[in-house]
């Protein structure tokens, strides 16, 4: 089916950015398709005597981009010829001085001799569309680039590579084979005949529903690893919920800071743990109203300790004691049984009742830097997130559905057998999951489907 | 010198995101210097049996960047051996996918493994240390890299491509022809001897003379093309100033903000006419306050007309006729006499007096757009912005101070030389001369000025 698609692939010329938007030391303008290099040839002139077309693959050519008699810039040039590159197509990469305007000139230049501007994401799509890797690990790229967290990073970069595809595949083709065993018994229908052990086909069925069903259930964890392991701290006013935030935040902003070009936005009320993202729901209305913790209305506030996965319940050690707590936390746990509690006696520094860790209450001082470790500990513990290097988590939300609808089919493929629903309806199940299978990796798709996909990259990937 | 100078780069390995910060599709790092290669092999695993070393210059390679066992991206990296790069050392330019979080753990391993980050414009500053450019070239670099407008961008190449250093060496060669005649002369002060002409001498100085007015006369063209020409809209309440603004801006705003990246904050208050870039200066104040156009006090406002190079005087043309208008323009031109005044009747798609535009005044509608062609032209015109291609343009203000203190030393030889003071004397003042043409491209040069004019630089450059 690749080999269908990719026919419609590469008929035109495109270009665009690569790099970061705005004013840089360089920047890279890449232009991909079938003439590609004749594009670039009509306004680069080379260093030394041969042109752009005689040299060989994959090298670097110092040389001038020409407006008629006026230098646009000097520039290195880079050489990709298809099917070796990223999209599989011919493909430059100008390197060129990161002014604004130059970059601007030479794409307009580059549109004026032939090429049209790429659309966001068609570098990649046109890579999946030659077979050079399939949906699900064009997707990935995306989520690279978007990827801030270690754990997040890990998990796309594991999907780019194949990880998540190859399981999908395999599930396929099991499937497959018994799906045209079934297909073969329709054909000899008048004969009464079972080609497919339905014993085995059964036993089949199961293990791919296991396998689907630890998919879906990993995606709630991969959402929270790609975009932040929602957290709320709870607690009555001056129980040192913004100390403790501006803890948890100060002491890792310092490493995300060193991430060159974070924006204060980016890094705002997400703190990273050994390669773990949380991100702490704004609760600026929660942090005054949870003193109403047994009076419970129906508040916003209650809403976001809803959304989060983990609840930081934050008391004064000083004002309340175990029991007190102890009865908090259950009906913190009762309302949001979604969430993981994690109870955290504060200001231990000064004069404090004794709390029983055996609880599961963390004694702190926010103030004091005292017993932090310990609270980030927990939050790693309960986030969940797995450190096991095999494990594929799902994190699109694209497959998640998908994987949801291979479920449903298979469960009315187990309906079916243990009804004795005849084949031919049977087999109408197998092709809906093996669509659905198909949709993830791409072998299934539509031009709708690849438009909405794509469209949600950045422009010149 | 420049030998003398190059003992002292490259000692060690530096590294540096080169291409604008942020978030994009793909990001290069850059790393140069003795080990450039080495650090690299040692976090790099390229496709194929070849060690990067083995590969020749020039040449992209595919492969991976590794952390122990974790792959961190697949790269693409250029391999430049030196001589022949940048900046003269063995470089690698590393094409990482263009997540923050990548881009930042590639550079820490880079860091891990040996190299330094780069401190801002140190490529700039190992480019020229190496002898691969003179320091106004460098410098160029810059200039290149910020420029907005066609008008900036062609004076950074020409700098940067040689054009101005030319000048300047030529110069320079003929003052020290001359100058080892006067040394000479002082070797055999004894004998009384004249090996240095002094008609012929006069003559020199006085062409050299000639030339370096020129470029430091072109210093406030070159510094207004670079920085956009000063221009304030004056003129009475209700005249129609806001409305002349918004129609310069926005017609062409939209060609501004066809380049990606433009944000707003730099194309506020700036429109480019036909490359040449015009900076409205806020008259916030100025705008109401130039009602008092007779009885002149002294007000922020008038300080900023003084900045301008260009007064467009707008005026109703039904409330003012030619005489009112005649002698309001002179005591503009008496007041600023450093800014070229365009008057300009507005409102002339209502009833309006009949101006005679012999006096330079044109009639525009700011509403309907009428003449506002007419009026472009003439910024264009009173910009003064020469369209000739050879002519040199001084754009740095490093370069036009360095000028006049030329400019001072020669006119003390001539002074000496006409006051007959002795040749040791005439040969200080020479000495003072070529000592500042020196600096301008770097053959004189101390680490203070290099590092006062690197850290202008973007890191990566």
């Amino acid at each position: 089916m690749i080999q269908a698609i990719s026919a419609f692939a590469g008929t035109d010329t495109i270009a665009a950015l690569s790099t970061s938007q705005g004013m840089g030391a360089i920047a890279v303008i890449r232009i991909t398709g079938p003439n590609a290099i004749n594009v670039t040839e009509s306004i680069f002139k080379p260093l030394g005597k041969l042109s752009l077309s005689e040299r060989p693959s994959h090298t670097a050519i110092f040389g001038s981009i020409h407006e008629e008699n006026t230098i646009i810039d000097e520039v290195l040039v880079v050489l990709l010829k298809g099917p070796k590159s990223f999209t599989g197509e011919d493909t430059v990469e100008i390197s060129c001085h990161g002014s604004v305007y130059i970059q601007s000139r030479i794409l307009q230049l580059l549109i004026k001799h032939g090429a049209r501007p790429a659309r966001p994401g068609e570098f990649s799509m046109r890579a999946f569309r030659n077979g050079k890797m399939d949906l699900s690990q064009a997707e990935a790229i995306a989520d690279l680039i978007a990827s801030q967290s270690k754990a997040a990073h890990k998990l796309a970069m594991q999907q780019m590579r194949g990880g998540f595809s190859k399981q999908i595949n395999q599930l396929r083709e099991q499937l497959i084979n018994f799906a045209s065993l079934i297909e073969l018994e329709l054909d000899f229908s008048e004969e009464d005949v079972e080609f497919a052990d339905r014993t085995a086909f059964r036993q089949l069925i199961k293990e791919i529903q296991h396998t689907v069903n630890s998919l879906v259930n990993s995606f709630a964890s991969g959402n929270a690893i790609k975009n932040g392991i929602p957290v709320v701290i709870a607690g009555e006013p001056n129980a040192g919920k913004s100390t403790l935030l501006n803890r948890l935040l100060n002491e890792e902003k310092a490493i995300v800071s060193e991430i060159a070009g974070t924006t204060r936005d980016v890094i705002e009320d997400v703190c990273i743990i050994e390669g773990v993202m949380f991100r702490f729901i704004d609760t600026a209305g929660l942090r005054e109203t949870v003193d109403t913790i047994e009076t419970i209305g129906i508040s916003k506030a209650y809403e976001k300790m809803g959304a989060a996965s983990i609840i930081i319940y934050l008391f004064d050690s000083a004002v309340k004691n175990q029991e007190d707590v102890i009865s908090e936390i259950n009906i913190i746990a009762e309302r949001f049984p979604s969430a993981q509690v994690i109870p955290a006696a504060n200001k231990i520094d000064i004069n404090r009742n004794q709390f029983n860790t055996i609880q599961g209450i963390i004694e702190i001082s926010a103030k004091d830097n005292t017993g932090i470790d310990k609270l980030k500990e927990r939050l790693l513990l309960e986030s969940g997130v797995n450190s096991g290097d095999s494990e594929i988590i799902v994190t699109n939300i694209r497959h998640y559905e998908a994987l949801i609808k291979v479920r449903e089919a298979l469960d009315s493929v187990i309906h079916a057998m243990n009804s004795s629903i005849p084949s031919d309806l049977i087999a109408i199940d197998i092709r809906r999951a093996l669509h659905f299978l198909g949709e993830i990796t791409g072998q299934i798709t539509t031009d709708e489907l690849l438009g909405n996909i794509f469209s949600k990259f950045c422009i010149g990937k």
